[in-house]
């Protein structure tokens, strides 16, 4: 028995938020000081770090479960199943759904219950819940889903991962501008067909890491704004990340016993250009190895950082040629890491 | 192998809320419309329905993630386990950390990860996930964990229920006095010794039922508070539990094989006294038989619904003879059952 995806679906938002509409904020260091540079010098800085031209955000009537539920309706399509045979729906999410006219995160009920109720699903066997592991969570769920499928408890689940990153962002924040909303969808099923997942590796790092990214008070320090806002030390996750995510992977890549030359495709999530090339590099570098062109394709240029929805989405548009130049075929070897708030790092070998 | 809860532990907040507490409330009704009766009628009437007396509520400087962990540390050293040997950290909860002074959720980073935070546990292979999955999530929570250990992954896990319904309530609704603060947890491992989980149920109801319970606007309409609070349809929740628990019950004791008269305990999600006697009784009735007397320990009257921390709590106390007449012995069969948002509902037939 092999366990594979079977089916993939996204949604991305409508809004495209462009760079040149930051240019009228009035962005703030952390401590509320002035930066020292216009908002224009500020954003070509920050497209240069980050790769980021632009992000989507979902219109202001839709919230995470909703777009959850389209790139799901997508997933069942693709993957030409029942609905009622799912024995779970996993969303990955981070904070739940927030209307556009709120900073209330709203969890109850669990937003896959309100994912099940927007596809129509009948069977109570379906059992939906959510997953928060930050922005691993849907390579997460995946890991969740092979486990209870070799456990034996069940043969086809939905793994989610959606996002409403606009609304929880504080415009006074450089970093702001690197978050996007999105959704990513597989259907996950034991099968006889060749390939599937081969090995996974997940890591939690909370000693001194666990706040690393948090939901903290805007930057501007004049204001009466009591509401929190998601914000992070980039500094230190650059060098965690840099230090821990090419050993989650190369120890993933070792469980799996598949040599690296084999591997085509590293679908990492996008969370920074500069920072997603470092790692890579040092990936192959432990392996004595140079990185190979092409091996990591990118979507943050477009789509920025929809946290869990990004590597769904990336894959998603991968198999359906929606990326320039980059192809993933039957019986290639990929690798999906990620790594966010919590701080959880996690990586999957897999063969198409 | 079997799987089984090698330690348990629950902390039970310092603050108690009496019934009398709520005599300067104004009730109403959803509508916004008064009730026509005094604070004291309506508390008295709560009481003749629900068994409750009073309920637990946090301290202002505490969260969630704060509780769990002191649950959390009392699971492991009831274990007699090296926390880090834990492979997971699993941790039921609906709204996250709401400080006392705020209206958000924090659920960044996960809660896991701070109560692994807290716990100074070092290993990264420790990983740490956020499960919503309504009142019924710790029970959810010791099913994946059983999963986990069945497919491989994980040898010990923690999994803990912890949540602050305090902080969620409307002071105009006459439910607010259902709830309450609390947190349970347990160690769950591999073992050669006997017993442990021999059969688990879990569903979803979540085409007509996802929005019995769900975060909803004050009672008082005349009020300009756009804050939303938990809410719930109380008489669509008793008829949907009184059919559906009794028969996720007889599902799960068909299931283990074990015979009806062989169950010593059953340890049920305390929402309202009256429902869950309905319920259970039903039970017997499915199987021909009267309910017998004592088979259903009660916390609910000394603390109220503390949602994914009640049945860890009560399992926790009858096992430390914190409750009148209730024992659990070696070799006992008993059953977790629990329903909550979602709708979810779930159960465990489990030997002590």
């Amino acid at each position: 028995m092999n366990i594979k995806i079977t089916g993939t679906g996204s949604y991305i938002p409508a809004n495209i938020e462009k760079n040149e509409d930051f240019h009228k904020n009035e962005f703030l260091n952390s401590d509320g000081s002035a930066i020292n540079a216009p908002s224009e010098v500020i954003v070509k800085k920050f497209k240069a770090i980050t790769g980021i031209d632009e992000r989507r955000y979902a219109k202001s009537h839709l919230n995470t479960s909703d777009i959850a539920s389209f790139a799901a309706e997508k997933a069942i399509e693709n993957a030409k199943i029942n609905r009622e045979d799912l024995d779970y729906i996993i969303v990955a999410h981070n904070y739940g759904d927030v209307r556009h006219d709120s900073q209330q995160s709203d969890t109850v009920p669990s937003i896959a219950s309100r994912v099940k109720h927007l596809l129509r699903i009948k069977s109570p066997k379906c059992v939906g819940y959510d997953l928060l592991f930050g922005c691993p969570g849907w390579v997460e769920g995946v890991i969740q889903a092979n486990a209870f499928i070799k456990s034996g408890i069940a043969k086809k689940c939905l793994v989610i991962g959606a996002e409403t990153l606009s609304r929880v962002i504080d415009p006074y924040d450089r970093d702001s501008m690197i978050y996007s909303d999105g959704a990513g969808a597989v259907v996950i099923e034991s099968t006889d067909n060749e390939g599937g997942i081969i090995a996974h590796e997940s890591a939690t790092f909370s000693l001194d890491e666990a706040h690393f990214i948090y939901f903290g008070e805007t930057n501007n320090q004049d204001s009466d704004d009591a509401r929190r806002y998601i914000k992070m030390y980039g500094r230190k996750i650059y060098e965690f990340a840099l230090t821990n995510v090419p050993l989650a992977m190369k120890s993933c890549l070792d469980k799996s016993g598949v040599n690296i030359s084999e591997v085509k495709k590293i679908l990492i999530h996008q969370a920074n250009e500069k920072m997603d090339e470092a790692i890579v590099k040092r990936f192959y570098e432990l392996h004595n190895l140079e990185m190979p062109e092409g091996i990591m394709p990118m979507s943050i240029g477009k789509l920025g950082n929809s946290s869990v929805a990004t590597v769904p989405t990336l894959y998603n548009m991968i198999l359906n040629g929606e990326l320039d130049n980059q192809e993933i075929n039957k019986g290639d070897v990929i690798i999906f890491a990620s790594v966010g708030a919590g701080m959880n790092i996690n990586a999957i070998v897999y063969k198409q």
